[in-house]
C-alpha cells in the first residue's frame, strides 16, 4: 500500500472537522455498480404506513394535526424536502390530520401552499395516499396563511381544548401565526411519540443504509488500489467522487488529506481510540440509556489520561438527516432501542499536535445488540494500514 | 441594439419566476470599477450603534435580552451571518443584553458556543463594542445549552416576571429550550420596536444599495453594449457575472433569457405594467399603509380586465436579506416610513401566452417620498428597447 495513502488516516481527524473518511481494508473490488441494484427506494406503501402511523399517534393523543415546513420531516412523511421547497418568508406546510373512521384513523395530507405557486407546489412529489392524492390549499397574497391552515383542518380561530404538534425544527414565526390565528389551540413541538417514526429504522430503511454505507467503503477500497505516488488529494478525490456515483450514492463528498508518515506514538493512539470505539459500541445494547456508550467511552479515555482531550459528544441519530436525533451524550437520557442508528465516533484532539478521530456507524438489530453497518463487508479495520 | 437583447424583456418575465433581469437603458459605460470605491463598508462604529439602540430599547421594554442565532439578524447587529456559521443541532446563540448605567444602557453582546467549537467561534468577525471584545460562553457537549445560555444573561432557572425576545426566524426547539431552562420568563418574537431597526435603512445603508443598484444597471449597460447575434444565453451571463464582481459585487447572477420578438400586443402590455409601477411608486409615500401600493397597482389593471393576472403582492422590504418585512401586499397594516426600501415589482401573467414584470427597487427619502434606487444613473427606462 502506497504510504501517501497509509497516513491520510492519522491526518484526516484535523481538529474541529465534522466531515470524516471512513475506513479501508483491502478487499477485492466487487461490481460496485450493481451493489445496491437490489435495494429500492422507499415506497408509496412506506409512505402510506407512515402516513397512517402518524394519524394513529395523533388520534391516540388527542391532537388535531401535525405541521411541518419542507425539510428532512416533510421528506419522511411525504417525499419532499428542501431541495424540492426551498424556505422563504411565504409558508408552505405540510399538514397531516388524522380522520377518524371504524377501524381507526386515517391520514388526510394537505400541502399549504402559496396562491400564486400553487403550480409549483403540485408538481411535489408527494404520493397519493390510497389512490387520493394529496390536497393542495392554497392561501392568497392578502389572507393570512394561518388562519387558512387552520381552517384547512376544520378548526377556528376560537377552537379550545386542542393541540398541533409542530416539527421542532419550525420558525418560530410560523408557529407565532398559528397561535395567533386560533390563540386557544396548544401549538407544542411533536412528542417522542412522533419523532421516535423517524429515529427507529425499519428493516427496509436500515437496508438502505447498510447498502450507502457499504458501497462507501467498497468505494474507498477501490480507489484506495488506484493510488499512486505522485498523485494530488483533489485526484483522489475525484476519483471517490466517480465511485461513489457509479454505485448511485448523490453528492458523495470525501475528505482526502494526504500526510507525513505517522510515528509509532500515533499509531498507538489510533490503536487506542479504536479500543474505545469498540468498548462504546459494546455499550451501545437496547435499554441501556443514550448516555451510557458515551459514559464508557468516556472512562476507557480516562483511564488513559486522555479524557481530556475527547471534547465532543460520543455520536448522533443519522438517517435522512446527517445529524439527528437521539445522540449519545452526556447525561442524555433517551432509551437505546432496536432501529435505533448512530455514529460511533471517539476522538482525541491534542491541539498543535496530533488529532484522531474514527467514525463509523451502527445500527440496533432485533435482538437489541449494536451492529456496525458495514459488517457485511468486514466492519471497521483493525489498523490504519490493515488489509 | 440587437434585436435577440432587446426581446429578454419580454421573455425574461417568465412565469413563476423569482429572479429578474432589471431593466437597462443606453448610457455611455462608467469606469464600472470604481463606481462603489467611495462607498466604505458598514463601520465598527455603526455596528456599535446598532447594538447600543437595540440595548436601550431592551431596556425601554423591560427586556431582559435579545436573541438570535446565525442569519440576517446576526449580520445586522455582530456582523456574521450563515455563511460565517451554518446551522446544526447544536445551537450557536447571539445573545445581546442591555446593562444599565448612569446615562442609559449599554449592550453587553454574548456569543453562547458549544465549547468544543470555542475556537473557531473566536473567529467570527464580531466587532468589539468600545474596545472591549465580545464574550464568548461555552456550553459542553454534556451540559444543557438553554441553562448555560439563562445564567448568561445573570436569570435562573426561577427568574419571573421578565421577557426574552427573540428573532422571529428562530427554530421552535431554540425556543423551547430556553423555556424550558426558565420557565416563568417569557419568550417572544422581538415586536416592531426592534425589527424596525434594520427595516429603516441609514443613510449610509442607502448609499450601500443605491451602490449595489446603479453598479447593476451600469454592468447590464455595459455588457448590452457588447452582445452580438450569435452569442449564447450562457455567454452573456457570464459577462454579465463578471461585470459585476469588477465591480466589486459578490455572487452577482442573472437571469438572462433570448427570445423571439415581441409583438404589438405585448408590447402594450409592457407599456401597462410600466404605467401601473408608476402609479405604485407614487402612491408609496411616508404614511401611507404598506397596502396601499399595493391597492393602487391592483385598482390599475383592474381598469384594463388584467387584475386577475397580477397573481402575487406588489413588493417586498429588501436589504441584508433579499425578502424582508415590511411588505407591499394586501390587508398590510405597517406604515412606509423614511429609510424603508421595497422592490416594486407588478406583473402579468397569462398563462400559456405571455409573462410581464417589471422590478425595480425604492426608497423612501427624508421628505417621506419614494425615489428609485437607480435615479442617478437614469431610474427604470420608458420602453424595453430606450436607450
Amino acid at each position: 500500500m502506497p504510504s501517501l495513502f497509509r497516513l491520510a488516516i492519522a491526518s484526516v481527524a484535523s481538529l474541529f472537522s465534522y466531515d470524516i473518511l471512513p475506513h479501508y481494508t483491502q478487499y477485492e473490488s466487487p461490481g460496485l455498480a450493481q451493489h445496491c441494484a437490489n435495494v429500492p427506494p422507499i415506497s408509496q406503501a412506506e409512505f402510506e404506513g407512515r402516513q397512517n402511523s402518524l394519524a394513529t399517534t395523533l388520534l391516540q393523543l388527542g391532537a388535531s394535526a401535525y405541521i411541518t415546513e419542507s425539510g428532512v420531516n416533510s421528506q419522511y412523511f411525504a417525499n419532499f424536502s428542501l431541495s424540492d421547497w426551498k424556505l422563504s418568508e411565504r409558508p408552505l406546510l405540510l399538514i397531516i390530520a388524522p380522520v377518524q373512521n371504524e377501524s381507526g384513523a386515517l391520514p388526510e395530507v394537505t400541502i399549504l401552499t402559496p396562491k400564486f405557486e400553487h403550480l409549483r407546489a403540485t408538481g411535489l412529489p408527494v404520493p397519493p395516499f390510497r389512490g387520493t392524492k394529496v390536497r393542495y390549499v392554497d392561501w392568497a397574497e392578502d389572507e393570512d396563511p394561518y388562519q387558512v391552515a387552520i381552517q384547512a383542518i376544520g378548526r377556528q380561530s376560537d377552537s379550545r381544548n386542542e393541540t398541533i404538534f409542530v416539527d421542532s425544527g419550525i420558525r418560530k414565526f410560523i408557529v407565532d401565526g398559528l397561535q395567533q390565528a386560533a390563540p386557544g389551540i396548544r401549538i407544542a413541538s411533536a412528542p417522542p411519540e412522533i419523532t421516535s417514526f423517524r429515529e427507529r429504522k425499519s428493516k427496509h430503511e436500515l437496508e438502505i443504509m447498510k447498502c450507502a454505507n457499504e458501497a462507501t467503503v467498497l468505494a474507498i477500497r477501490m480507489v484506495h488500489k488506484n493510488v499512486r505516488f505522485g498523485m494530488r488529494e483533489s485526484q483522489v478525490r475525484g476519483m471517490l467522487a466517480s465511485a461513489l456515483s457509479e454505485v448511485g450514492l448523490k453528492n458523495g463528498g470525501c475528505l482526502t488529506l494526504f500526510g507525513a508518515n505517522i510515528p509509532l506514538e500515533h499509531r498507538q493512539l489510533w490503536d487506542i481510540v479504536r479500543d474505545v470505539q469498540e468498548a462504546a459500541l459494546q455499550a451501545a445494547k437496547a435499554g441501556n440509556l443514550t448516555r451510557h456508550p458515551d459514559e464508557v467511552a468516556r472512562h476507557e479515555f480516562r483511564l488513559r489520561n486522555l479524557d481530556q482531550y475527547f471534547t465532543h459528544r460520543l455520536g448522533h441519530g443519522i438517517g435522512i438527516d446527517g445529524h439527528e436525533r437521539p445522540y449519545l451524550r452526556g447525561r442524555s437520557n433517551d432509551v437505546i432501542r432496536t432501529g435505533h442508528t448512530f455514529s460511533n465516533e471517539p476522538g482525541v484532539y491534542i491541539e498543535g499536535k496530533v488529532g484522531i478521530r474514527l467514525e463509523d456507524c451502527f445500527y440496533i438489530d432485533e435482538s437489541g445488540l449494536p451492529v456496525y453497518f458495514t459488517a457485511g463487508v468486514g466492519g471497521p479495520p483493525d489498523s490504519p494500514w490493515s488489509t
